[in-house]
C-alpha cells in the first residue's frame, strides 16, 4: 500500500486518469495538477495549482507518458492552464522525490540532472515495452487493413526488427494468416525467428528481400528503408513505420516513388488509451511501492 | 480455358476488375456494360451499350455482387450511365445463358423465374461464404479496435453465431489474444466451440451471459440482441452486428440506453476489396467452367 505516500499528477490525458485509479486504489495522498476540466470523481483527492510550492512534500511526480516538451510544457488536456516545468518547480521537490514519465526530452533531463533528481523513463523498461508492444500490434493491423485493398492473411508481411515490438508485431500478424518475414541483426534473433515460423533474414540483405512484399513493417529507430530499398518494393507495397519519430523511413523517396508511407508512433495512446493507462499505472503502481520500500529500509 | 465463351459484365466496382482479369486469362470473350471511365487496358475485351441486343450472344451474364437494386436498377462505379436490368434484357438472353451475382433481390429472382434463366447466387455458396469470411473478421477487428479504448488482446468477446463467419471471427480474435464467448444453437457448433477453447453458451441463455462483454459481435441473421439482453451489457460494450441487413439487434433500443452499435454488412468490398474481387473471380471462373463442360457434354 502507499498509505501516507503524496503523489502529485502533472498534466497528461485520458491514460492518467487509469494511473489515478490505481494510486487511489493503493491509498495514495493522490494531488491532481491541470485536471480541473475532470467530471469523473475520484476519492479522497485533491486538486492544486502547477505553482512550486504544491511539490513541495511529494513524494513521486508523476508527468504525462511525453514528459515534457522541449520548452518545458507539460500537455494537459483536462485544463485550459498552461503548466510549465521551470527550475523554481525543481528546486522545490524533496531530494527523495523522483519523477516518473514515459520517455523524456532532453529538456527534463538536463533539469533533472542539475537539480539531482532522479528521473524514471516508464517505456524504457522491458516490461513496460512488451505491455506496450499489444495496442502498438493491433494499431499496426489497424493501419495495415485500413491502408490496403487485400486482406492480411495470405499477404506478404515483412518485419524490420524483432525486439519487443517486432516480435509481438510478427506473432500478430502470422496469427492472422499473413506469410512474415523477419528481418534480424542479431544471430539469436534469427534462430528465434526460424523457431517461429517466420523466414528470417539479415538486414544488410534487405534491399534483396523486398521484392515481392505486400506490408513492409519498421521498427527499427536508424535509416533502414533506404531509397535503395524502397526502390526494390513493389509499387503496391504499404510500409508502416513504427519507430520513434523520425522512423527510419525515407519517406521523401517513398513519396516520389508513390508508395504509401505511413510514421505512426505512440499508438497505444491513440488506438487503446485505457489499456495505454492502465500498463502505466500498473507498472508505476509497482515502481513507486518498491521505491518506497527501499527508502524505508535505507535510513 | 474459356475459349469461344462471351461473358457479358454488367455494371460493378473495383472486385469486377479481378473477375475480368480471371476470365481474360481463361481466354473468355469478355463484354464490358457499364466499364467506359474504366482506365486499366484488359486485351481482348470489348465494351458495349446496356441494349437487349448486348445480351443476344452471351454465354455467361456477369452482374455485382448485390445484383440488382429492388427497382432493378444495376450499380456500376466506372459510368455515369444508369443501367437498369428489364423484361427485355431477359427477354434477349439465350436459355442456356445464366446470371452470376452476389445475392440477389426479389426484383431479379422474378424475373429471372419468369423468363426461365438460372441465377446463381455465388455468397450462398459455402465455400465462397467461407473465403469471404476471412476479409469479413478482418473488417470486424479493424471496427473493434476503432471503436473501442481497450485492445482486442485480453478483452472479453462474444461472438454470437460459429457458422461459416463466426468461426473465422471467433478465431482471429482469440488469435489476437481475446477471451471468447460463443453462443451456438446446436450440439455440434457447442462441442466444435469447446474443441477450439472458446467458451461455449446456447443462445437461449443469452441474457444471462451478457453481464461482463466488452465486445459483442453478431452474425445471425434475425433479431437477437434485443432489449433485455442489451439491458443486461455493461456501458462499455460495443456491439458490432455482422448479419445482413437489417442485422439482428435492437439498435433503437442500445441508442437509448447509450450503447455503442454498429451494422457492418458487406465488409470484404470495404476493406479489401481486390481480395473480395479475386475470391469472386475464383469461385466464378470454376462454376462458368463446370457449366460450360457440363453443357458441351449434354447435346
Amino acid at each position: 500500500m502507499l498509505t501516507g505516500v503524496q503523489v502529485v499528477l502533472a498534466g497528461g490525458d485520458a491514460r492518467q486518469l487509469e494511473v489515478i485509479r490505481r494510486l487511489t486504489e493503493l491509498d495514495a495522498a493522490v494531488v491532481l495538477v491541470g485536471f480541473d476540466r475532470l467530471e469523473t470523481p475520484f476519492s479522497g483527492v485533491v486538486k492544486a495549482d502547477w505553482t512550486p510550492e504544491t511539490l513541495r512534500q511529494a513524494d513521486a511526480l508523476v508527468l504525462p507518458p511525453v514528459g515534457t516538451e522541449d520548452d518545458g510544457t507539460i500537455s494537459a488536456v483536462f485544463t485550459e492552464d498552461v503548466l510549465k516545468m521551470t527550475e523554481d518547480h525543481l528546486a522545490q521537490l524533496p531530494k527523495h522525490c523522483k519523477i516518473y514519465c514515459g520517455m523524456a526530452k532532453p529538456y527534463l533531463r538536463r533539469l533533472c540532472e542539475k537539480y539531482r533528481i532522479e528521473l524514471v523513463e516508464l517505456f524504457e523498461r522491458d516490461d513496460v515495452a512488451i505491455y506496450n508492444s499489444i495496442p502498438t500490434a493491433e494499431g499496426a493491423v489497424m493501419m495495415a487493413i485500413q491502408h490496403t485493398d487485400i486482406t492480411i492473411h495470405g499477404s506478404r508481411c515483412m518485419v524490420l526488427g524483432l525486439g519487443r515490438t517486432g516480435l509481438t508485431l510478427a506473432r500478430t500478424l502470422q496469427a492472422l494468416g499473413a506469410k512474415v518475414k523477419a528481418g534480424v541483426r542479431r544471430e539469436e534473433a534469427f534462430a528465434r525467428a526460424f523457431e517461429m515460423g517466420f523466414e528470417p533474414f539479415y538486414v544488410a540483405d534487405l534491399a534483396r528481400q523486398a521484392g515481392n512484399v505486400d506490408l513492409l513493417f519498421n521498427t527499427i529507430p536508424n535509416m533502414i528503408v533506404t531509397a535503395q530499398v524502397i526502390a526494390e518494393l513493389p509499387l503496391r507495397a504499404v510500409i508502416i513505420d513504427l519507430a520513434s519519430k523520425p522512423g527510419g523511413t525515407d519517406f521523401r523517396f517513398a513519396e516520389k516513388r508513390g508508395i504509401k508511407a505511413l510514421l505512426a508512433p505512440g499508438l497505444p495512446g491513440i488506438v487503446a488509451p485505457k489499456t495505454a493507462g492502465r500498463i502505466i499505472a500498473g507498472s508505476l503502481a509497482q515502481i513507486i511501492l518498491e521505491d518506497i520500500r527501499q527508502r524505508g529500509s535505507t535510513p
